[in-house]
């Protein structure tokens, strides 16, 4: 058996046998102070389980796709952006983003916002914002507000 | 929209908008004292991920499948088997349970243990152990003495 049958938690959100990752390939995308560990990705599964961290007042990239993210915060505070509604989370809230929704999750100042993200094991590619999408979502104040390209 | 968007944590590992359900349908297996609520399921995932809550002593039922389970402690402790190995676990750790192992969760007696696990949208029934499957895990002293029938 190759998967590690128990992989204990360091106490500081990291993992026995789970690698931190980049959260992305530089220079690919814009965002901020952003970790990835693959928590669990099995073909039997269907799906994979990701942890991600953003750093005090990091941030994701703004983006959008045709694949669904089931989103529980594990660590800490922030805010996100899904559609037109930014809204505060806090641990163990649950975030469903629909398809095609743009999405960003900011940490807090204060601390770092650690959250599970689900997904499908077969997925489409991230969109980034065009300016024209971006002009429509700077329609609405609040997002304008907290967007970070 | 028919999922909402943000369902807070109550506070108390309960969920806005997600009914807390029966482990299973009584006098189908033997279990003691567990609680189960869908945290999101869409065929678009691909996979389900639940909620289990076990109280203080209680314990799931000793059972075994074809389909993974992915599992992540997310409140108090216990123990569990998996194959052959029993072994203690505690907030935030993550456990794989292969395809046929034998598995069962045990909260400590002084609170609850809670655990997300993760499956496959399509996945076969639970299989519980006939008399010759638990004279063969007997035969391991450790695992005789954890598991509840």
């Amino acid at each position: 058996m190759s998967i590690t049958t128990h992989r204990r938690h360091r106490g500081d959100f990291t993992w026995e046998d789970t690698p931190v990752l980049a959260y992305k390939q530089a220079d690919t995308a814009p965002f901020r102070d952003v970790t990835r560990q693959v928590l669990f990705e099995d073909a039997q599964l269907g799906c994979q389980l990701r942890y991600f961290e953003i750093a005090p007042a990091g941030h994701t990239t703004l983006e959008r796709h045709q694949h669904l993210h089931a989103v529980m915060i594990i660590r800490g505070g922030g805010q996100c952006l899904v559609g037109e509604r930014v809204f505060a989370v806090a641990a163990h809230d649950l975030v469903h983003i629909p398809s095609l929704s743009w999405h960003q999750f900011r940490a807090d100042a204060e601390g770092p916002l650690g959250f599970l993200c689900l997904v499908n094991a077969e997925r489409d590619r991230p969109q980034l914002p065009s300016p024209e999408d971006l002009i429509v979502l700077c329609q609405n104040a609040h997002v304008a507000e907290f967007i970070r390209c």
